[in-house]
């Protein structure tokens, strides 16, 4: 099977990264075909980010041919819903991903991220995915995202830290990490907390894996019916929706 | 004072319609700049039509000079969200508009939107903007927004039977009309059926001068921080934020 | 058009200063009436005062004549439900005006209000607007609501104190200040804390407007229908719903 | 123990049915003190009405001198929180007690009361009480509450059709009657349909007593506080809280 | 009346001391009968030894003959959906019976359990009964539940320090006591921190002798529905329900 | 990998054609071990049946040794608490696996179960597990869960129906199957009806596989700890806690 996994961003080593973490996850017969969008902001800290992210998401998706499944690797799950409408095939973000498998493992978990202006947009996610009640807090590390792929920066001890104020201010019983960035400290930082640390990247693998082998695809009843045919103008001329 | 008001689809006959409905409920001071984006959608119909349609957003925005506030004019309130990080002045979508107006005059309210694909998309902005309880219920009329523009069309009709069907089955005490191409029917279906029906755009513009007339900016404490500065390459490489 | 303004305690000073923060936001064709109530406490601090409140508010509004809409200048919304089935044009509370006026600015809120005993209040007004999940906290400054009315009080220190502690811990992206008599410290207070401080008092003046601009008046439908003609006795005959 | 059972309207013989629901379901040694104020509306039907009942409330419990607990008779809870901050005893609404009582032998209950007007400010009163989920749906026989007064009267069968739809259509496990005046009709309801049938009145009788042998009073911290001494003016003087 | 009170556990000194409190707080004519399980845990501290003290209830019920209500005397509220679904009459459980008692005397209360691993247990069945609103929230005094039965423990000054929290911390107006065996402290907290101390039993008892003396039981509607006949195998033959 | 797919009923045919579900979508290196307790009710029909299917549950995992993770194949997730406190592998109830992958490819979707007294106990976990806003309705098919086992049955047909009225009534996108013993029937209806149809046993096989590879263990803070040391009596002792 052939899995897309699309880093939202344009930044090349957070999309390597996100692939070996996807690779290091998959199953031997899954292929893990790792993109980023040619056009759009290098990193996604925030709505306005975001925005510029998804039509290069969609780009992706559509450059790609045939695939079994989309994984959208940023924890803001950036254009989740416009993927799914477009796409035949299932297609699962990496925020909703870890809130999933994070809820079978811990009663509560709470999330670490990196800014505090992500917060908001992970606590709304939360509201959307009705898992608002598993979460015990979102918390922001104060760590830039690029600053993740800077070999010994601070970044991973000021996640350390937030992760021991969950366990006791907050009752975390598990800890999401909120940024694809964050994929290859989860093992170490669960060994050291003695608690489950999950990952988005790696848990949307398992999920997509699981969705396409039990032949499970997106319904096309309500929100993510395909797009009604119709004209895109000028810059997005291209992506219109046709019958 | 200067409200700038951005239909984010592209056909410019709504965005007439809607630039005159926004003067008729405009104080006598206030300009209306009624605008639509060069590239995106010719109408927003779900998600995948909406993720197209938010560049084209800012790009006016952007364009538009010194202004006061800005309108989204879509009732899903499409980018309402990168809209407020990038703004100083304040940015009102006419779907919250309509919602917030409808709670000072109804318990309980009914929206009727247009075709059943957009009722997840309005349901969860009521989640995120808290008001779910003060819905009875989204309905769709089985209308497709462009329909709104031909004359005679059958649309109305539809619209005024599911009204009469909020009233009797959701008890609904006032009716929120889910398009923007819907602003020309509020007074007539208020007086046809007796009950309050709003209509987003005239909210928003009012809801828009009280906000200038209060001088109430969007907070840039939490999500709608300022924009980091960071290079956004490719086709969106102008939209760089930058210090 | 004329703008009935009810303060529902009895203390003149603060009627009057709440009609001049009411004229100072009103258009300049709009004509405050700032009345008080003969009858009933002078401070309204918990169930109880409000409960003596409210039959003055209803009086108010009887001796006023034609007004275009009516203002309830209590951070409690004070007898809000009652003055909206009585009343044919809009009634606007300033608690309630002051939630969906800072829902429009900042993803999430804290109120300052006075003493403590007023907590539960709010919050269940809030609950009941629907608007819970955009409070992040409702705090007390500990200051009795005519401790505002002296000059030099250590009030003003206090609700500044609080609204530091509410950015800090309650990750408040704006301020709402809890009662009519801070309406003259908002702005100050926005200037010296960097978001936006909302008062009720100007925030339901420019609502009212904008519903008497926007043609629409409170539902007769539900809960708010026209009280049934009845008897009343003793002390309240005079106000008697009649056909 | 002497328990003061207010009817919060003026009509004597729903007072004297109250009264005798209430002795009914008393212990031995209680001594039920039924009374209604002076002063007020002939029956409480949505917000208005309730707005001039609360002062006689209150004025009822003053007057009756060493009590152990008062019983607000009417379905809205009319006064409880003004009435709770007054007294020493405990205070208990016959709505809330109904609900309380209902959620001990059913997982959900629907309520019927007497007209649509009632029902938002009995679905709001659920809210407050956090009960919601356990309440399938409020439901009006369209009955002025007068009407139950009168023999023979088509509201019997009114109320019975209701039940009937409530099994049918809400799933409902059990049936709170919504009314005061509802009182006598419980017991022969309950064997008509199988199910438990909850009458406020003597729900509150029960626990009213219960509250009294616990010991237990209404907390003095938070909302219920003492009324701070402060001067009431007019009509209303002699309500004035003192030291 | 017969009263049936079950403490789930095996300890035979907690059981009499629940049997005491039960009968101190009883009607004269009501007879207490306390008993525990032959068979299952000593104590019950999370949701493994809850699952084999269940049987034992239901043998324990099924051993009473005929009683008037059965009261579940352990905070969890071990097998209350089964032993509601087996019984005639009315069954309560302790947690419930205290969290519905504390809701009539104060807004908001917190609970204040033994272990912090009865947290996740009692905030879930707070979302069941649907009073998670009226819970400030649940503390863990980290006490064992065995220790309250050793005199001169450390114990009880650890459940009034968290009790002095709760109301600095938590704004809670009531306390819950989370735990059987901290029937015997409620009434001397209550003195020494000035706000209602509500204990489960003494609150179960008030309840069920008032369930039975308003001739309500258990709806056998819906999820309460007397157990379909099946056979039972093995050691649980006996428990087979039949017609 | 080796899984244990526990039947909580004692009906070998069904645990029969669990196991064969579970292999059918299980890799190829994953051994499924199916079985039920000795002990115990031939099929779980309401609350009072799941109660003694819960140790046999226990008591299966306790003799099955050395295994990766445990599914627990009742819908209503029989045991799922106590079973994650005892064991230091996953546990995943057939429940709580079909409402997240239902998630994944659907907005909303409704449940179709087997008797209306399950309808309580699913709207209950559904509500614990937070996923009460994705599920638009559990609805029951009027089937004893044994008729599942009756070739030729008119079960099918009902089930069937159910779904239609899921689709059109509660505008389901998905339809999850809220029995063990539907697992045969996804994927035909699936076509029949034209969306997804999700069977919890495939579904907790994937996410018992992806938490295996993922390396993730329940939860030992909080409500999952290991059952503290304790004796238990008789019948229940050779369950007791050690260290």
């Amino acid at each position: 099977m052939r899995l897309l996994v699309v880093n939202p961003n344009t930044t090349a080593s957070m999309t390597r990264k996100i692939g070996e973490a996807a690779r290091s996850a998959a199953n031997a017969r899954t292929e893990i075909v790792a993109v980023n969008p040619e056009s759009g902001p290098s990193s996604i800290e925030g709505y306005y980010d975001e925005a510029f992210a998804i039509p290069g998401v969609i780009a992706e998706m559509r450059k790609a041919g045939e695939i079994d499944a989309t994984i959208i690797a940023c924890f803001d799950d950036t254009g989740l819903d416009a993927a799914r409408s477009l796409s035949p095939a299932p297609v699962i973000g990496i925020g909703e991903a870890a809130f999933h498998i994070a809820s079978l493992v811990a009663g509560k978990f709470s999330v670490v991220t990196t800014l505090s202006r992500s917060v908001p947009v992970i606590e709304q996610n939360l509201v959307r995915y009705g898992l608002t009640n598993r979460c015990a807090r979102v918390r922001a590390a104060n760590v830039p995202v690029l600053d993740l792929e800077i070999p010994n920066s601070p970044a991973r001890g000021r996640i350390s830290t937030e992760i021991d104020q969950a366990i006791r201010e907050d009752r975390a019983e598990a800890i999401v990490l909120g940024c694809a960035g964050m994929a290859d400290l989860a093992a170490e930082l669960s060994r050291e907390h003695g608690l489950p640390v999950v990952d988005g990247v790696v848990a949307a693998v398992k999920l997509a894996e699981s969705l396409i082998a039990l032949g499970l695809k997106t319904s096309k009843h309500g929100g993510y019916a395909t797009p009604r045919p119709k004209s895109f103008s000028g810059a997005f001329a291209t992506f219109s929706p046709t019958d």
